[in-house]
């Protein structure tokens, strides 16, 4: 099977224009099919801020009312969105850019909790693997912003992990997929304090092992557990690690690889 | 040849909810493959304007800087293209949006003006007609929002007219295309205080006729002018008319047909 790159990049690239411009050239000469999933950042925060429109948050979790449903849209959709696919041009990578409305790409219901109303957030439903893998056959890149709908006329604000992580289950059927996670560490600590306590490879065993002896901080556990969920739903790969080192992750030479 | 509709609709209905939820719905129902291309509307100056930034103007245009493109980078790129996409997908019409930097669609080089500098505004130099043929077969309809990009990462304001005039052009090889005008007329009219004056046919010995008895006000001249280059140029015919009567000016029973 064909090979596919699913990354995931985060606000703290998103908001560094020198990281992202390193990481884009880095992403830009990956080899073979790929696809870029950007979280927003702090430019939705900021521009909400000076358009006096208040932020709530629920234990860390933003709130999505109408007006910020219409920022997010904005920012993530539009402006990051676009300037990564403009930037990826200048590259030679031929890359699209889409939200999870564009050709139904990612379908989803306006999240349900009795408990509290987080307003016009996604939880996803299903992806279209078809208009994918048909994209994939024309194009080297395809960049998904985290705004996804539910098929009725709502746009609906969706975490770019889940988003990421979908993709790369839903493509899982057609290609090997391996599911890169950068984020601001070098990889799995096993030490929090020290971040060259890098775990260069966790199997199933090893992170049973790993939460049993507690050796690993807790903040790492749901994305481990996110990762084994990738794996039992047909992804061959999930790797986490910096933004910074695309190429090393890739080659195996950074990070964090996660198999069975 | 199969048929393609460009459909091109201004602030005029970008700007109302009620018009646009209406002329969507007409446009769901057209047969057969199509391209929206909108403009940007009011909700980009209004935003401007909140931020605080001021709007400079030059004769009824506006410039571009560096601010300004931010913003109708997010607007016409993300909330408005997005949403219309959104909508288009509740009716059952599977879209895709995209600005012409998405997969190369529409490459530009910032406009050269000896007397004034219009900042960041794109004169479009080509149109990924291949990208554009291959989505035609797998999607209902594309939407295009009026950003471009020189293919050196710097994103481009580009008129929507053009942008449509220039698809249509390019699709004319490969399709028979009617490209559509929709704007705050019912058509090409002979008396401009008169809104039912409408001309319903102008072929190219009428035009002349109409601009050498000055039969025809001097705002329609520049509009006439661009239809008959797109004719010249493989477009089979221009209808111009109101957007909400897409049904029938499709059908030839509103509006103005423009053919040889």
């Amino acid at each position: 099977m064909e090979k596919v790159f699913v990354v995931k990049i985060g606000g703290n690239v998103v908001d560094n224009d020198t990281a992202l411009h390193a990481f884009l050239e880095a992403f830009s000469q990956v080899e073979g099919k790929k696809i870029l999933v950007h979280g927003g950042g702090k430019i939705a925060t900021k521009m909400a801020n000076e358009l006096g429109i208040p932020q709530q948050m629920n234990e860390g979790r933003r709130i999505t009312d109408a007006e910020t449903l219409k920022i997010v849209t904005m920012v993530y959709a539009g402006y990051i969105n676009k300037n990564i696919v403009a930037k990826l041009q200048a590259n030679n990578c031929n890359a699209i850019g889409l939200s999870g409305a564009d050709g139904n790409l990612i379908q989803a219901h306006k999240r349900v909790n009795a408990n509290i109303d987080y307003g016009y957030v996604g939880d996803i439903d299903q992806v279209n693997t078809s208009l994918l893998t048909a994209l994939l056959k024309v194009q080297d890149a395809i960049v998904v912003a985290p705004i996804t709908h539910d098929k009725q006329g709502q746009l609906l604000n969706t975490n770019a992990d889940t988003i990421a992580q979908e993709l790369a289950k839903a493509l899982g059927q057609h290609y090997d997929v391996e599911l890169i996670y950068c984020f601001e560490k070098k990889g799995v600590l096993l030490d929090a304090a020290n971040d060259d306590s890098v775990i260069a490879h966790i199997d199933k065993n090893k992170f049973e092992e790993l939460k049993g002896t507690k050796a690993i901080f807790d903040g790492m556990i749901p994305k481990l557990t996110n990762a084994f969920a990738a794996l039992d739903s047909g992804v061959k790969k999930v790797i986490i690690g910096h933004a910074s080192a695309l190429k090393q992750l890739i080659e195996g030479n950074a990070g964090t690889g996660i198999t069975y």
